[in-house]
């Protein structure tokens, strides 16, 4: 058996630069915990970083659109033409990630993997189209292997352009007419769980679409499902261009060290296929927000995520881990700049 | 009977910039609602601002400090010299909040309302004693009336100071060993409920020192709850000075139209306050966060408020509503900044 690139070992944790870290969080002046979560933010950051004293300082936005088959059979309350509009809405600077990445002067990539109708060259789009998106899940695979293969790189190759720029936060967004679908069915494959337990409104279907999008699903799981017998192979059957480079693009993260902080509920979908295809990554994974889609809750607890924000998000774009980083870079902060007891002749609690 | 100052009018919304705000949202290339609380956020602000687009640019942020005198019978974890060596810790730049400050680039005022033990006068402290603390409110009333105005009044002099300084947002905090104490007595008495409901560990007790704390609380109440007409009594008999000017630092801004973001517990208590006192004050307030003390969350309900932020924080200082600041100006930012559906030529959700 041969070994994939994702497979290969992530980079490791540094206990040392973690156990300074903790130390000087006990020594702050504040009661011990009284930030909490974000204590523990900064305390993983340095043990990721490898240096006491972490930052989030240069950040690093990946948007990668595609399309889907399945839309096909009606489960999106978008036309699929929006998936090439945003792409252009992306780089024009008028969708809701391009004003967070300005207001925080982070690098913004975007990406075509493959749209259902043909686009002219967008400026400032990377296009490397897979297929003219996936094809409908309910009657076959979503994609081939090369596909596959090809969609996991672009990930890598987003996250390697991530490191080479000295990227300190990598985050990774999505655009795709469909794609909560997508990301649902392999929720349900990774939780093995019923459709209608994880099945949601998305972009905004009501009762009935949304009853009818569980149907299909679990009409693609049926199909899918004897035949799949280990992750790839349910990324390949169910998945979309953009969420398996998301997944890849977090594995390569993992690898090169390179922190990456996961926005809502396709990425979700995406990280945890990562964890799956290699565990080590998770240590690498910080974990935006939970958001309004139902299954987003029981991805991240099966992930163990502790995620920052709770604000019933539900665009994709990486706009949710977006807004989280102002949180990140200000439990940096605290961490660094604020003063030690001794420094300020507070006392301590006496123990 | 006379008409105190904090009864008279707050400032009233524009429900025109409402509209318009409102309607702008379902204008902004995304599926309506999908940014969540963010929405809301936006068009509040756009009613208090009375204008389209809201910004939260100028920031002012008071931290009144004052010491308690129920730490007499052991109810915090730490040393009430701990509030004077704060003061300095603020005024330095060591503390969280001062750190938040510079990095929001807000301006920061702190203000000694009287602590236990004498201080030297430190630079950049805006001292103005109204005692050395209050008295111990197991024995009886925590202040005087005279002294419950002069707390009122030191809050709405700092409300002045913002809107004066064009302050588009104020955050107060507080400091003031013992404070979690007045806080729940205050609680208990708002929403007519024992102390074992709401008493929590503060700073950090162990669990007998939560029950003590409990105990002396329930104390307070039976000595002080026949003689309670009102919610100025209940300020005077249970309150902190720090409480007090937060609650009247709330009622200025809402007479003067300056948004207040409302941090932790404490502060919570004291919004609760100043609603009971002028409920038209409630449209101004804005919650920053759920924190770690268990009253938090039911202080939060009697003023049916979303807070953005649930971290487990609970230091205090005005630190959680810094902490939520970013998000606010990026909910004004994705307004503000973001295309229209007809300007990015995007297709809308077919009706």
């Amino acid at each position: 058996m041969s070994l994939h690139w994702w497979q290969g070992p992530c980079q490791s944790l540094d206990p040392v630069a973690r156990s300074k870290a903790h130390t000087r969080q006990l020594q702050l002046t504040k009661p011990a915990g009284s930030l909490g979560q974000l204590e523990q933010v900064a305390v993983h950051l340095a043990a990721l970083q490898g240096r006491e004293r972490p930052s989030v300082g240069q950040l690093w936005i990946s948007i990668f659109a595609a399309d889907h088959g399945v839309v096909a059979e009606g489960v999106s309350a978008y036309p699929q033409a929006v998936t090439g509009q945003m792409l252009h809405n992306f780089v024009s600077g008028g969708a809701a990630i391009s004003v967070l990445a300005r207001q925080l002067d982070a690098a913004l990539e975007v990406i075509d993997l493959g749209t259902a109708l043909p686009l002219p060259p967008l400026p400032g789009v990377r296009h490397m189209p897979i297929g003219a998106g996936t094809q409908n899940f309910l009657h076959g695979p979503a994609m081939s292997e090369a596909q596959l293969l090809s969609a996991l790189q672009a990930g890598r190759d987003s996250a390697q352009r991530a490191q080479q720029a000295r990227a300190e936060l990598f985050i990774g967004g999505e655009m795709g007419i469909g794609n909560t679908t997508a990301a649902t069915a392999l929720a349900c494959w990774l939780l093995d769980c019923p459709a209608v337990e994880l099945v949601g409104p998305g972009t905004g279907l009501d009762c009935a679409g949304v009853a009818h999008k569980a149907a299909v699903i679990e009409a693609a799981l049926a199909l899918h499902r004897p035949a799949i017998d280990a992750p790839a192979e349910a990324l390949q059957c169910l998945g979309g261009f953009e969420i398996v480079a998301l997944a890849g693009a977090y594995l390569a993260c993992a690898q090169q060290g390179v922190p990456a902080l996961v926005d809502g509920y396709i990425c979700s979908v995406a990280a945890l296929m990562a964890v799956r295809l290699n565990p080590a990554c998770r240590d690498w994974l910080l974990f935006a927000h939970q958001g309004a889609e139902p299954g987003h809750r029981r991805v991240l607890q099966a992930l163990q995520a502790e995620p920052l924000l709770d604000l019933g998000l539900r665009l994709g774009e990486g706009s949710g881990a977006a807004l989280a980083v102002p949180l990140l870079q200000m439990a940096c902060s605290l961490h660094n700049g604020m003063a030690t007891f001794a420094e300020a002749a507070v006392a301590e609690r006496p123990v």
